[in-house]
């Protein structure tokens, strides 16, 4: 992570807007904006997101809001129109001409986070027979056509179905008498139109081309995804999961822009839950309290004990989560998983229970302060850190495979949840090894 | 996170072997890349990770090594080159011819993180005076050349100065005795050759273009970087950020494929420094030994306590630090968070509070568990509650600003070291807050 704090005490300028964009507050935003020259106000406009555009429009006259909502491709009104209330959509639909507004309606009809809603309906099509002068004619006619910059154009056959590819750079190259389709590229990546955003990023991620056909079950060809899009769902799906592990509900928006209540609201679910579930901890507390009465010396490695649970647990959640998220550990792959943090696990138990035990037999004041048996409680203390350390290790790493397994998002393991998990067992293992181990000495 | 888990017991062909890829062992991957036909095998090597292909071609003949290099742009070769151990580096570049190697060896001189790590030095360079025409004419004879699949032709002058540039199509698409100084366009955006790579990632969603051109200080080109680099890097940043979130230093290698060893390191490391912080809980807890020893029953919501204080400030930390990322909070932006996380810890902390107050009154042996006194039982962990929660919410947010601030990457306050530092000031909150409401009656 870069240290590119700046000042910027003025933001007259687009690039200096553009930059500060996403830490201005509102009522900023509405000013540098609207103090642009329209033309760079446009070129703004065009670069952001759909919610950005909505706060900037909303509270516009109608006929204004035409003005900018036309400058946008049909994907880019799709999603701007879903941040207008349900009510007034119809309204902002009626404001684009019949071609635009039939497209629009189509892409509405796909979910938000599926191929099919990240894609733009317009692209330049081709039909294998004609020559590539022909084509190189025929595309010179269209450029004035609103197209998105994109790179490739498209070989469809009468039925839309999608029989090849090429870069505008192969096509120009290309002997001008040839054919489209003995030119063409055939063996093509092509998008399932329902396939999820995540897969779409990644799919990018693989192939390094700029923009991807989208097609239907049938192979009929419904538009392009580009590459922008990409990037920012790969951005968006890890903000997700970091909101996730770090145990709150994803806010969907960004930091400082989300209403305060909304913001306590997607916190105060998960947190409650967590404190419903660390509740057991008190409840466990109950059947071990004549245990603390007899020997009130077990009671001050509490906390040290089932935290290092809780950190190995969530070290291993996160690892195995993000692993998940790349695809690099499948569901059949749990076993595998399992060996290695059975492995890793008590190593770093053993490491934890050696310096924990390093620590009360070295401590000066040891005998007064754990008294004349402090070795049994240092062994006592050692090993139940191998214990819960294994044990937070396994938790975290299986729980993400049990829960993609019953059909949740495995992201739904957040550290605090694997550490709360971990907390009551972690006591159980605690009294079990003292009780043990101390048996008839203290207890 | 979609669910496309699937069985794969043949991985014979070039797709099924590039989907189950990262999730293979190596032996596996050795044995499917080796049975395709060279073609498949090719078109497989160049989309796959340097790490992959260095493990891939490590143990063969120099000759052969070569055929697989030459398949690789300059800044591909570059990347593979850097997995071998120093002393083998020198003779994989001997393989190279002698102009490859030139480009080779500058870009082995950029940090692997920056722009100029990214780039790839070739790119299609047009003069200013030239007609289109005449562009043209040199850009069919230049197409023989391997060049990646870029869409963008560049202008520079004679000391290498970018002055403009435009896509193939744009070009192709103007009148042919036009100057390409005419047609070009001169407003660019560009990525400065020491720009970090998160921030070119940025650059690309920010945007949307499939090819960025690096410049030096003086404005001179030194090559391009391409928009499928950005996503691996948005990528590769998130997951660093996930791992140290969830506690453990960044493994820069795939779960399944990193040494046992080398990832037990990467994890004790951070484990064993929280272990040491969380030791001081331990101490703390010395100072209310005879507290404990006077009301165990203080002792039963000793983990309740401090657990809520940590997941609350796992939140907070991951929130921010996601946030920063992304560039919607900056350094100057503390107090305005600090604000938002004093009044979210609150109300937190008061939810939290009204459960556990209720919790224990409610419970139905309340009398014979806590004592004559569980009201005022009850309110000691309501208000610490309270406390800790908020107190938890604002090291959690503040955390990352200060880390930022002393030049640590924020992202260093995971999870697991905000908990620990908030358990043992929980601590002393629930234990100077016990001290005040039962002192006299209890303690």
């Amino acid at each position: 992570m870069e240290n590119d704090d700046q000042k910027h005490d003025s933001v007259s300028t687009l690039e200096a807007l553009q930059e500060s964009w996403a830490s201005l507050p509102s009522d900023q935003r509405h000013e540098g904006f609207y103090a642009l020259p329209r033309e760079e106000a446009e070129e703004l406009f065009l670069l952001l997101s759909a919610a950005d555009q909505y706060e900037l429009i909303d509270d516009l006259q109608n006929t204004q809001k035409r003005g900018w909502i036309r400058l946008l491709a049909p994907d880019d009104i799709a999603d701007l129109i879903q941040q207008f209330p349900h009510d007034e959509r119809a309204q902002m639909l009626a404001l684009l001409d019949i071609t635009t507004m039939r497209e629009v309606v189509a892409l509405l009809a796909y979910a938000e986070d599926d191929a099919g809603g990240l894609m733009n309906p317009r692209f330049i099509r081709l039909r294998p027979d004609v020559s590539v002068d022909v084509a190189i004619r025929y595309i010179r006619a269209q450029s004035k056509a609103k197209i998105e910059t994109i790179h490739y154009v498209y070989v469809l056959d009468q039925e839309q179905h999608l029989l090849g590819a090429m870069s505008f750079r192969d096509l120009f190259l290309s002997p001008p008498d040839k054919l489209v389709s003995e030119v063409m590229v055939s063996d093509l990546v092509t998008l399932p139109e329902d396939m999820d955003q995540e897969a779409v990023g990644r799919k990018f991620s693989q192939c390094g081309l700029s923009a991807l056909p989208v097609v239907d079950a049938e192979g009929k060809m419904k538009g392009i995804v580009t590459v922008d899009d990409a990037v920012e769902v790969v951005e968006e799906e890890a903000t997700e999961d970091i909101h996730k592990l770090g145990g709150t509900e994803a806010l969907d928006e960004p930091y400082l822009q989300i209403n305060l209540f909304k913001m306590i609201k997607k916190r105060a679910g998960w947190l409650t839950f967590l404190f419903l579930g660390e509740m057991l901890t008190a409840t466990a507390m109950q059947f071990y309290e004549k245990q603390i009465e007899r020997a009130v010396v077990l009671a001050l490695f509490i906390p040290l004990i089932i935290s290092s649970g809780g950190n190995s647990g969530s070290q291993a959640t996160s690892l195995v989560i993000r692993a998940m998220a790349l695809q690099e550990v499948r569901l059949r792959d749990w076993w595998r998983v399992f060996v290695r943090e059975l492995a890793a696990g008590l190593a770093l138990g053993l490491i934890l229970g050696t310096i924990g035990m390093i620590r009360i037999l070295a401590w000066p004041s040891r005998n007064e302060l754990y008294g004349e048996h402090f070795r049994l409680i240092a062994v006592t203390v050692a090993s139940s850190l191998v214990g819960v350390v294994l044990w937070g290790s396994l938790a975290g790493s299986m729980l993400p495979f049990l829960l993609r397994r019953i059909g949740f998002d495995p992201a739904t393991s957040s550290a605090p949840f694997v550490a709360t998990l971990v907390d009551v067992t972690g006591l159980i293992i605690y009294f079990t090894v003292a009780s043990i181990i101390l048996h008839g000495v203290l207890l």
